[in-house]
């Protein structure tokens, strides 16, 4: 596996040229773009990684999935759902999404911004402080990692300059979706984003996800299977912005990609990916990373389709 | 025509009942839909008062013109041409007015508010206290008014519930449109659109905008002809909202409405027309105010087609 | 006047390098850029014309406005009203104006081709042919012009190639707006736009509706002077496509251009302005004309502001 | 097995009262609402049917499928990819999917109605006859039927109605995307959709879909591999209309629906199911088929996330 690993990152290596490092947040410029590391989780393989997959980055969107299964857990499907809806927008990853309409639920989903900050005002606590410390200790026990957590200089640098997210929010306001603090909820929306992680940690959340909420050495169940699923249904048509539907045909499993340069990919019932190259596509998804899944899938028949 | 006015207040008035006060800023809700007042102001006829004409309301979008002529004079074309741009829009006084492209100064005019908003950035002045001051001294000195003053109420109402209009303002930051602090910039906006005044008030702003920013009386030159024209034009083709282009054909002068119920009208060389009637269609026009300007402009043969 | 003229000529030739002659029609890429001509009719100083005046070259879409005024004389304002709204879109030209929306007569304007071609089906006439008759009748009459005729090889070239005005005409049938055969609305609308003027046609037109729909010489009505109203108010608010805006402010007056590169201009109760010069800006107006009707409107201050 | 669809069936049947059948194509305006039927096929059980698992119906929206696979066998999946894109347009099905901009490949997708269009195109076969037979037979062959053919009425008031596809197909060729007569490539489209087939016929595709190309029980290659997995996954993202990311929630299956009732589900490696219930949701989805098609999932795990 690691040999397989090895070759990969070999061969995608020179994908990296064909990205550039996010710069939308200042301190996201400062990413290597040559660091790239892959690990796998698996039952029949146990933990493999190559290349830079123990260094930390941030998870910047692919919190969305954790914020999304806080949400499930505390609140229910169906309270989800009635507040942020599920189908691909067809839009990039920090859209409004409307043009002259009013804003309304169904033109939401949890991969967009919009949809995110929505849902933290879902996530049980009395105050941001506990409904960010809820989100942080999921992420910790899923990703089975005490360790994790926030990068405190991407953090301060998203919350200066996320108007884009500001903006969002207040829409979210102005037509009655959230009536929550603005400052408040961005603040933890913008902590989750800065939560520090390496490719083993992506790789370890995925398997969880592949294994439907169990942990996969005690057996312990960690969350409902039923919130797995949602999770990976809402991945796999939406995860990877734009570029979503071309991935289920060359990839075709569930994932979640992140600015950061990370991508988590679940392959329900098998195994955990975490990726990690931060040269970006103009979709916001890792290029070397895109098509480091792209030749793991076909290697190991990984598709689901 | 004391008369006249009279007589349109009169077959006008049922026209009321077709429209409802603004209700998305509390304070407005408790205006009384069945006021109703016209003034008009002319070389011939000097001015003449009807119904409700000395009861006062807010500006609202009405201010937008000041806002617009205290930029062109602070700035130049220029300057406000490049930060705003002057198209119709075809779209609602609060929209976003975009989809997925990027937010662009040609995107946005001064009589949308995230044009308006945007040009609160050019007025002089230090801090956005001395920028009002110099917004309200301006319309003091067209209206011929020094006692024109905010209504706090209606001030603290807008800014409470104001949502959408951060969202705007946070945009134009995340658009790199303007660079400024957006709860100050939002703060002189919201005072700006509070300026109580009277038909009397909007009738005289209208008449210096109709003799090309000269006292009518004194003749003094209270700013440049050339910047009264541009607003002129700007109103004509986008200053009745949704309703610009059925206005040009039934009524056929430039005018701007609030949704405080306020309607300004300029007969360019021949009169200033200020209405007042709270009760709006559902395009935030004042419904029998523009019924009275109809039969005014027919009456007078006022088009200026 | 005619030394205006020329000098007005000289000043703006050199704008004709800022544009390029339409090229989506071929006949119409076959156009001489370097032409470049004008005319003005006026009470005081009668005809007046410079440079290429008498070079003759397709209405196109300034043929729109004749359409509205055959639709307004045969069928009266509120017919017309319901079918094709009057607002301004924002959209350029050939846009479908809608997004998920259903489309609506309040979507479309008589200036963007969807209004145009429905407005076709309003003419009376129990054939296309006799429909068409009636509008290349009403033209020639107006421009008192009795030879003015189709130009057969841009009307063949324009059907041949009008896949958009076809999309929008089974848009406007998929959506009940009209019910006709599409390619005969067609036939109709692309005969129309390839009716041949000169400059010295468009300044006779235009001096009809600046003069309320009489025949300036011998007093006649040639049309009601509540349709010359409603003609001059939509070409103010969208003659100009997405220039319609910066146009009001620097030359201030009603005016319809047209991508075989004419502009036809109205000064109310003043003067009528024809112009050639097929050059082409961004937006699909004459790039020279623009510019010379600017100088114009500024020496003879011809803004109704 | 027939035991589980009856019971299905039975708790499904009240969902047909909150649909309508569709009624823009007249004659499919005469389904007869309250049939609903039902067709398993895999390996471990075989054929299992209930209800009106053996009425027909035409195919409409399910057949874009067959078109997408005989494009992708005919022309291989470069070129079908660079003229249809697969991204999720969050759009209704016969969106024109874009506002002002130009109208490009990517923005159209193999499961709305433009991009089927287009894809018609890349058929092999010198005539429209040769290619719309190309298309039969492939059907013929995947569901294992020879005598499916196309429903002559349903055609007919396709054609005859057809002006949204019409306008579609004007815009596709006005932006160059294709080239071809507009009235044969839509003929091509109108008799696809008009094929008539029961659900034993879906349940058989969509079990060769499921068995990636091979004939289950000869075990032959019907098409290639990569094909099938092509087309799953497009489907899955968006084969159910607006309602695919919720589909893919509660079913968690590659599937295809049509307004003429019916449902083609596909579980990979494992089973295909055809449902027919004519009443459809606001999306325009069967309603008791979706229902069913749930029941089903929760009962067998079908779901692959």
């Amino acid at each position: 596996m690691e040999k397989l690993l090895q070759k990969i990152i070999g061969e995608c290596y020179p994908y990296i040229q064909n990205g550039k490092v996010a710069t939308y947040i200042p301190e996201l410029a400062k990413a290597d773009p040559n660091e790239f590391g892959i690990c796998t989780i698996s039952f029949d393989q146990g933990t493999n990684g190559f290349g830079d997959y123990e260094k930390s980055f941030t998870m910047q969107s692919i919190v969305k999935a954790i914020i999304l299964l806080r949400a499930l857990e505390d609140k229910g499907e169906s309270e989800v759902r009635n507040l942020v809806g599920v189908e691909a927008t067809g839009k990039p990853f920090d859209t409004f999404n409307y043009s002259d309409q009013d804003l309304k639920s169904e033109h939401i989903n949890p991969m967009i911004n919009a949809g995110a900050i929505a849902l933290c005002t879902l996530i049980d606590g009395k105050t941001y402080q506990e409904k960010f410390q809820r989100l942080l200790d999921l992420t910790r026990k899923i990703a089975s990692n005490p360790n994790l957590n926030v990068d405190e200089d991407v953090y301060t640098s998203e919350k200066a300059t996320g108007n884009k997210n500001r903006a969002l929010t207040y829409m979210l306001k102005a037509y009655g979706i959230i009536n929550e603090d603005a400052e408040e909820v961005l603040d933890c929306y913008f902590r989750a984003c800065s939560i520090k992680v390496t490719s083993v940690d992506l790789a370890r959340i995925a398997f969880v996800l592949a294994n439907k909420g169990k942990d996969p050495i005690t057996g312990e169940k960690l969350f409902d299977k039923k919130h797995a699923k949602y999770i990976n249904a809402v991945l796999m048509t939406c995860g990877m912005y734009d570029g979503s539907g071309e991935f289920a045909i060359t990839v075709g499993v569930p994932a979640k990609s992140g600015v950061g340069g990370g991508i988590m990919a679940i392959v329900p019932n098998r195994m955990g990916i975490g990726i990690y190259s931060p040269a970006l596509d103009s979709k916001g998804n890792s290029c070397a990373g895109i098509k480091a899944l792209e030749l793991l899938s076909r290697e190991l028949e990984l598709s689901i389709f």
